[in-house]
């Protein structure tokens, strides 16, 4: 036992006790005749002090030589602190040391072990142990375990049994690129890593286990975005004999559990809207539904005058800048300097000021009267003193544009705040989006979604137009968890590939266990996942999930601190019937 | 909502009520006037209804055409039942049916899903979701959702963080060989699926994390033997600050607890023993202490005969089997054709009966004595009755072939008692041990173990001599758990890995992050991992893992169900930069 209580435990009952501690040296003040130090472990600070009066010349010597993130034992008597610190809750006491032990020394660490560091990102990467230490990170990473701990609670507690899915499957060209794995034992063959367990959590149905949970890893070999990892955390659920409702319902059950216990905030309401609606009213699958400033579509209003801009325009949208009038012609063309920006791709911006007065000044004043003004500002519910911001241009663009805006002006307006909740569901996605790279529609969510019903026939007549029954949870303008009821029936899946351009042989090939597992009594069931990572670093008030991730990896899937990935030894490819080919 | 219920929650109490459930035909029984259907899901089985008198007859004929494992909707009332069964929870009741929905059909299963099935395992296993609807396979996943909630909430109560380690790391070539997985954004490089996370969770510890445990899937690509699979599930663990003692404590806690709950045993005691002496009592540093058979080694009373067998040989042991005086010749001469079969290897084996008028009876009668015999049978604590099993030869073979000999033996008398448990901690391992193949010393455990103090000298002296502060939680004969403490100086993990031949460019290539880790204060550390599922299977009275997972692979390791590995796209190939080098 090298310690007899942590660094955060002691208090004013416990003076005169004789204690044992270890940890960190945090830092240390050297006063020649006093000497406090710091202690700190997982749980909090002790004070340690020596002093030339009650220590020995020895041990005071040795105290001199303690350096930052040095590991030392220090057995002593618990003491009132003179200057108590009310700041930390063992600020009553401090231990006057009768031993001191060093177990082992630290090189001056290449940041600075605090709240506020000194480390930029990839130091602080390369150094993750390090980084782990501060406050911040570590909490994040308790943080991340309590959530855990009460996700499996609930679902377990709701009769959802954890069943642990294989992570060497099988490739499939449907979706993301796979990360395979090649079989020495088998030549030439390849495992994959799962981008999620779906097929074998349906399986799992067919299989009658009901419900299904799993915290598990999922991989997608992908260019990364910021903010993207290779391996990612999925909480992965899958429910028999439901319909749409019946898991809305669940996991409304579970989102709400999680905010009362993790975050002490009660839901009443949870929102719904369709897809359609969503891309309407906030031009974006995942709105935040925390403030307004809904899109206000103008077409009608606007179009048919002089404006050419417009006219020629599919799309003719803005939404209402609260406070935006009072803002300098400075800051209205930084606004349109932002939306221009490639990341975001508008090719400008027109705006009205709806002054205090009820009168309007707008950049596109010579096309537009007073009255027409009044009229975008009925559209775009604008009041006095708004600013109305307005995009035009094809339907999808100028709506993510516009979207993007909304979330800048958000922010800028603080009010995106992080503890605040208001969990959306969205549903009625299309069951096809159309990808412009190969030309053809591919499964929106993944080929095992069900259409909704009567709508397998409109696949012929308008793809576009079917509506399937998948669902998306947002929270705070983000997607937390998404998910479908599933195919159930042999026949409307293998329809279901031949439309997503498998060959017969090709279904086969990929997923003819589980059409094969369909012909022998496979229930109704559908499911959900809910992605770990944002979820944990939304309820933790912040939206970097490498803040939440023990050991993440960098931009271009690279963990820096253990240099991975690596070359391998020649012996070891030709073990594998590999050769690199560069 | 397709149920109002489960098939295995209506009682008397709820006759006449109306009721909805789903589920599977279990089997039906059609008398012409009436028939009878069990519907079975995950809770139990409901029997179904339908009469002549009070069905329409369209239903009867519908009734008519169902199947096993059709799945159905059924409403109707809850009445009370006429021969009632007493074996089900269900059996006072039946549903009177009054509206009846074919969910989906199904074809004849390849298999019976029933208790005692007729499928072979390779059937069953390309079905594993049809397995997985009888009884046995189900109730072991449930069981092992049971166990691992257990743990996690056992660890969680006792402060361990749940940390979640990557999946994505890098290949080492010391211990088992590794799965790796080619990069496309770094080309030419590999990721390396974890043999465990065991230099993660040392960081963590060096991170200040102090109590970290993780449930975690680790992959080694080994040949296969029986029931071992490429990829399985650790509870891995790792303390701070803690000596060996208190690694034993801790897990001794966990494993009472989970014996309590889970199987409502309480143990009162933890054995403990050295490597040595399990090697010299039961000749295995896993021995099942649920019985006795102590091995009573024979060589100073055996020798310095004229046997020369024994005179040329390193050991000579054996073990009383209780009883075994009254084995005819016949059973005795297949004993020593069992030592003799390839899997075991022993030359031949001698015997002796200890009568029970207190006379012996030996294979080797011409060279032994009475007197010496008696001798024999107190080395081995042999009562009248029993019959003395003696091995020779060399010693780590012999005492191999002994240990096999006396499990065996106690399998065959009944005293491998699946309900009974006796943990057994094997401590002071070895730190290296011999490999023939490379004809050099490896660590026994892995490079990270510390070996005991002030024995860092005799590495260069006497380098088997060793002992390490490794343990083994050993349960009924099987290692549960393994750990130790591990080395965090610098100094110290650089001289190991140059006694285990790494050049110092090796060792800082492969583990430099770790030594770098180690200067910037490392606290002294151990843990231990423990197999979730030779556990499971343990304490489900099974020693069969793969039957306590779900989607387990063959000793190809091939998923025969969706038949990976298999070949990829010759793009996919290109893409990762690699040829197939057959």
């Amino acid at each position: 036992m090298y310690r007899t209580h942590t660094c955060g435990e002691l208090r004013a009952t416990q003076i005169n006790e004789t204690v044992t501690l270890s940890g960190w040296v945090q830092k240390s003040r050297d006063k020649g005749f006093m000497i406090w130090v710091d202690l700190r472990d997982r749980y909090g600070i002790t004070q340690l002090i020596f002093d030339e009066e009650r220590t020995p010349v020895e041990m005071m010597e040795k105290a001199k030589t303690l350096g930052r993130e040095f590991v030392i034992q220090v057995t002593g008597k618990v003491i009132e602190r003179e200057s108590k610190n009310t700041a930390i809750p063992t600020g009553e006491i401090e231990i006057l040391v009768e031993k001191l032990d060093i177990l082992n020394q630290s090189l001056t660490p290449p940041f600075t072990i605090e709240d506020k560091t000194d480390g930029g990102e990839d130091l602080r990467m390369k150094y993750r142990y390090l980084d782990i230490r501060r406050n911040q990170v570590r909490n994040n990473l308790i943080f991340r375990h309590k959530v855990s701990m009460e996700v499996r609670k609930y679902l377990s507690d709701q009769g959802f049994v954890d069943v642990e899915t294989p992570y060497l499957i099988k490739s499939t060209p449907e979706g993301a690129r796979d990360f395979v794995v090649p079989s020495r034992m088998n030549e030439g063959q390849f495992y994959a890593l799962p981008q999620s367990p779906q097929t074998f959590k349906q399986l799992l149905m067919v299989g009658g286990m009901d419900k299904y949970f799993q915290i598990v890893k999922c991989f997608r070999d992908e260019d990364l975005r910021a903010d993207r990892q290779p391996e990612f955390t999925q909480i992965d659920c899958e429910m028999a004999f439901v319909e749409q409702e019946d898991i809305l319902k669940t996991f409304e059950g579970l989102t709400r559990y999680l905010l009362k216990e993790i975050k002490g905030v009660a839901i009443e309401k949870f929102s719904r809207m369709t897809y359609d609606e969503a891309m309407k009213r906030y031009g974006n699958d995942k709105p935040d539904i925390r403030f307004g400033m809904e899109f206000g579509e103008l077409n009608e209003v606007a179009q048919h005058k002089d404006f050419k801009v417009f006219n020629d325009a599919q799309l003719v949208v803005g939404i209402a800048v609260p406070g935006g009038a009072s803002y300098t012609r400075k800051e209205i063309d930084a606004l349109i300097d932002w939306v221009k920006r490639p990341q975001v791709g508008a090719l400008g911006m027109v705006y009205v000021k709806c002054n205090e007065d009820g009168t309007f000044k707008s950049s596109v004043d010579k096309f537009y009267s007073e009255e027409d003004l009044a009229k975008w500002a009925e559209k775009t519910g604008a009041k006095a003193g708004d600013l109305i911001c307005v995009l035009s241009g094809e339907t999808t663009k100028v709506r993510a544009q516009l979207s993007a805006f909304r979330m800048e002006m958000a922010t800028r307006l603080g009010l995106r705040k992080s503890n605040e909740f208001a969990p959306l569901w969205v549903v009625d996605f299309p069951l096809l989006e159309w990808d412009e790279e190969t030309q053809r529609f591919h499964a929106m969510h993944h080929p095992f979604t069900s259409p909704k019903p009567g709508q397998m026939e409109l696949l012929k007549t308008n793809p576009g137009a079917v509506k399937a029954n998948a669902y998306d949870l947002v929270l705070n303008g983000n997607e937390i968890g998404g998910g479908s009821i599933r195919i159930h029936d042999r026949e409307v899946q293998e329809k279901m590939f031949d439309y997503l351009g498998f060959t017969p042989e090709e279904a086969k090939a990929q997923f003819g266990f589980l059409m094969e597992a369909f012909q022998y009594g496979a229930p109704p069931h559908g499911g959900i996942a809910f992605g770990l990572d944002r979820l944990v670093a939304i309820l933790g008030g912040q939206e970097t999930i490498r803040d939440f991730i023990a050991f993440p990896k960098n931009n271009s899937g690279r963990d820096i601190m253990i240099d991975a990935p690596a070359p391998i030894d020649k012996a070891q490819l030709e073990e594998l019937h590999l050769k690199i080919n560069l």
